[in-house]
């Protein structure tokens, strides 16, 4: 059994960056569900308020997909969200296009070939991709904690 | 390119395991933060204690596994956490020695084979799997907003 373990393979960059894109489109639901004041200045504990893990997601999002893609680590901690909903959103869709674009164009040995991230982290290219998942993943769901105790029904987790 | 997309195979059944044993290594570091009676009875806006996501997890992982490894989908709602941290954490080790047992045996046709999740959910076995992983990082997200509200500093989320 380990040795098929080992071999089998399970996942294509296309089905991935489906999972991705779905992720994405409920993070943009949350993103949707909060009253504009709150996206950028509700917290709970000292927390960053959403409108900043929104611009995280979106430093990381396209430049990883580029930096994985290409071995160019763009440093994007210049793009800084406007204090607007209907723009964050905007910016949010021309990031779901362009993180289309550069996805499609990692070659397949990117993957699993291992580079240093933005010069500091070492991982192999799904590593990267799936660390950034999972931190948007984290991160919205945090958001959620926000919405329920401004007594908001956040939108169902299981919709992609 | 688009070929190369639906071709390539970039995620070995190991290396998922590894991933979500990595997460539920995390998940564990939070249980450990957490003081004993707000592990039961702490919760933000109407929200669960994390404790009944923690049962939730449990009820979700080797179930699913197993589910994905035989077709044999079994309801674990009978699964009732201990109202004891040390007993939480004797379930969560066993769990893990339980899920690797279980996704190991997972034939390498049956990631991508469709079934009908509890009698519930159609999807096929890695879609499953992910979703698990997703909703413990969702959660676990959530458990650290009660932290920082309590002013307890959570474990940092890119250790695994």
């Amino acid at each position: 059994m380990a040795a098929t373990m080992e071999k089998t393979q399970i996942l294509t960059p296309e089905a991935l960056l489906t999972h991705w894109q779905g992720h994405r489109r409920l993070t943009r639901r949350v993103i949707e569900a909060f009253p504009e004041d709150k996206l950028f200045h509700y917290s709970i504990g000292g927390m960053r308020p959403f409108s900043v893990m929104i611009q995280e997601f979106l430093r990381m999002a396209e430049p990883i997909a580029h930096g994985v893609a290409t071995g160019e680590w763009i440093d994007k901690s210049d793009l800084v969200l406007p204090e607007s909903k209907p723009k964050v959103l905007e910016m949010w869709d021309a990031a779901t296009a362009g993180l289309d674009r550069e996805f499609r164009a990692i070659p397949a040995e990117r993957f699993a070939a291992v580079d240093k991230a933005f010069g500091k982290w070492e991982s192999d290219g799904l590593g990267m991709i799936l660390y950034a998942i999972d931190n948007e993943v984290h991160h919205r769901g945090q958001a959620y904690v926000y919405l329920r105790s401004l007594g908001i029904e956040p939108p169902p987790f299981w919709e992609r």
